[in-house]
């Protein structure tokens, strides 16, 4: 596993190196994306039926076989054992208890001239989630995209997860009842995404669809965005974990932390930052050791190899400049005193603080979305949230002595503008 | 002018075919696009240079002479008449006092366990606003982008604005130094989409880029989407008129603010829906009445013939149908009770309330935003904002106690997702 140390003189550019990372723009998969959304938005439920047949070697012979009734959901539920049973319930409660917080409500003030303003916030009507199938099929994904929509008050969510040769996962259908899906399709891939932003005959066109995929997956949400919105095009997940080398700190624990992001992805990142050598020595040990009995150590060792690094820095404010270079999707910082780095840090998806919160807890059942963004976005984007499912109306009323005076504003700008109509529209307001 | 009724049997079907409207997906467009930013990632500052001499004709000899100082800012601001200070001034004032209000706090709380979770608030580091040039170059436009990014802590905000034949608007300039731009680059077109997203030895790279801009940089912002956060894919402006044909209704004011549409672009949009089959006829009278006397007058006949429409329906619940239909970017309700319709109405970019509140005074003093979804894109989108500047970040923090419970839960679930090394990271924290 690559070794960097701030000290070294070509550090800035072997950081860019690991941290290089672009989603695949391949032409030809652009242009197979690009036919199925063109063939969907032709003929509808016909040709999505015919691509999951092929791509999914799917048995149904009519499009309404590939929608699953809110009985087989509850069905799946109820023939959970006990412990899955409480532990989803659990996430389920935990998550939705956080988002509650995320709710925006419409305001309206009232300003000098006696013209109010505000905002309304309405929740989309309709939103489509995307569940990968077959290995990736995780229920904590449903949980963690439906809840916040549900929470912002959606009225429909539609759920489309593919399965392949008609199989599905029974935990997934359990969390799209305890999340309360709506509607299920087992379609995927482009031709799932493309009737959703469209329609089809039975597929109901959605306001905007959220949800992690492949890269086919991924392409088709950026050819359909603008005709829906989208959440984000997602990239490998990652983790940035720091320490100082204090007394608490645990090598085989931080070891395992890192190897919980490697384990998933051969091009997942896992990052140590830390201030000691030593403990930057014990950690790669401590990896080495786990390896040796992890089921999936041979994706972990890929991905360590590939993408992942442990980072020497001299101090707390180099590493807090690494850290935010990064930007990570996921921070863990294992020091005593977490909440004096926090001002410090300005990029990250989720913050996991202290020794005793590792990553795992935050994507099944702290609360906050497991959603977050990836490849340094943290830059300028933020967790999926009830945000995404809510939008805004700006509010504007002008009485009609307090319109007036903006009247007059307008008109004079409208005419630097050399736009008459809006002069002479702002003008009938106060002459 | 068309006119539709929701009465003819085809009526669904000619909304639809009003509304369609798709932004080019020309693939010579995207070609020159791609070609163009991977030029900027590989020459950097040459290339935008050149690009600048050729497209825009500038000029300038080094990239030097593209960026504008600060006191040039000032200088522009100082040398307007006073009608034009206080105008804009009065606008930058109204803007900065709506948005200090859509302002993000963060927040933390306690849960029963003793973990405490919240949401981080942190402004972008640096954005990049697009100011188109030449004819549409407003003032206003550079107010409505900089000052939300001011406001919510934005620490650099990197204007570009293409200066064809080296030709500057004063008043974009003068715009600029109110709303406090840090720096302006005098380049347009794709090549400065590039150079904001990717940088140049020059030009700074920035997390977004907001703004609007012909298709060229709709297509580049498009491409350079996951690299930065943009804003949004703008489309041609619309506006939708209601009325009830009430006593105080004046036909000549909605004509007027119809046409305040129409004169933007000949693929403007303006649509009239009225309760009042008299009314509807009044409308159109006086639309013909004023394009006899509008500068803009050719530009109006064409966005009204191709893109316009008076609607007449059966009563105010068909009314409301149709808006959230449309779903407007700017929605005039010239009503005795706008109040009354607020709740029906779902999706609308802005809401202009009662007879004295033309779209003319949102687009420059009121004080909420003037970049607004468009092409039905309010059904998942908001105004530009403060929201737009800031980003979240999930805090996580467990207790050594408020762990146990939860590490037990995620240990449960990551094993039914055959995630190993999840589930143990998370069973050290609770055995």
């Amino acid at each position: 596993m690559r070794q960097l140390s701030t000290q070294d003189t070509d550090f800035e550019q072997q950081l860019a190196t690991l941290l290089a990372f672009e989603t695949v723009n391949d032409a030809n998969l652009l242009k197979t994306v690009d036919d199925i959304i063109a063939q969907v938005r032709l003929d509808g439920d016909s040709i999505v039926l015919a691509l999951t047949q092929k791509f999914d070697q799917h048995p149904a012979t009519s499009i309404h076989e590939l929608e699953l009734s809110k009985d087989s959901l509850a069905e799946a539920f109820a023939t959970l054992d006990d412990e899955a049973k409480t532990a989803l319930t659990t996430a389920t409660t935990r998550v939705k208890d956080f988002h509650q917080r995320q709710v925006q409500e419409t305001w309206q003030y009232e300003d000098e001239l006696g013209n109010r303003l505000g905002q309304k916030v309405t929740p989309l009507d309709r939103v489509g989630i995307y569940v990968p199938g077959g290995l990736a099929s995780y229920p904590s994904s449903v949980l963690m995209n439906a809840i916040p929509a549900k929470v912002a008050g959606v009225k429909e969510v539609i759920m489309v997860v593919p399965a392949p040769k008609g199989v599905l996962n029974q935990l997934v259908l359990a969390a799209a009842h305890l999340a309360e899906v709506d509607r299920v399709f087992t379609i995927g891939g482009a031709q799932a995404v493309a009737a959703l932003a469209y329609g089809t005959e039975t597929i109901p066109q959605v306001d905007k669809i959220t949800g992690p995929g492949n890269k086919f997956v991924a392409a088709a949400k950026r050819a359909v965005f603008g005709q829906v919105g989208i959440d984000m095009i997602a990239g490998p997940s990652e983790v940035l974990v720091y320490a100082e080398g204090e007394a608490d700190d645990r090598a085989d624990w931080l070891a395992m932390d890192l190897l919980s992001q490697a384990e998933h992805d051969r091009v997942a990142q896992a990052i140590f930052v830390t201030t000691c050598p030593k403990q930057l020595a014990a950690v790669a040990i401590e990896i080495e050791k786990a390896l040796n009995n992890l089921p999936k150590a041979d994706i972990a060792r890929d991905s360590l190899k590939h993408r992942g690094a442990l980072v020497l820095v001299k101090d707390r404010s180099e590493g807090m400049a690494v850290i935010n270079r990064v930007a990570p999707e996921h921070l863990e910082l294992s020091v005593n005193d977490p909440d004096a780095l926090l001002n410090d840090i300005r990029h990250a998806g989720a913050i996991f603080m202290g020794r005793h919160t590792p990553e795992a807890i935050g994507d099944y059942c702290a609360g906050p979305n497991h959603v977050l963004p990836t490849s340094g976005t943290a830059r300028f984007s933020s967790p999926l949230g009830v945000y995404d499912f809510q939008k805004k109306s700006s509010i504007i009323y002008c009485s009609e002595s307090g319109s007036k005076p903006l009247a007059k504003t307008a008109d004079i700008l409208a005419q630097r503008e050399d736009l008459d109509a809006h002069a002479r529209s702002a003008r009938y307001r106060y002459q």
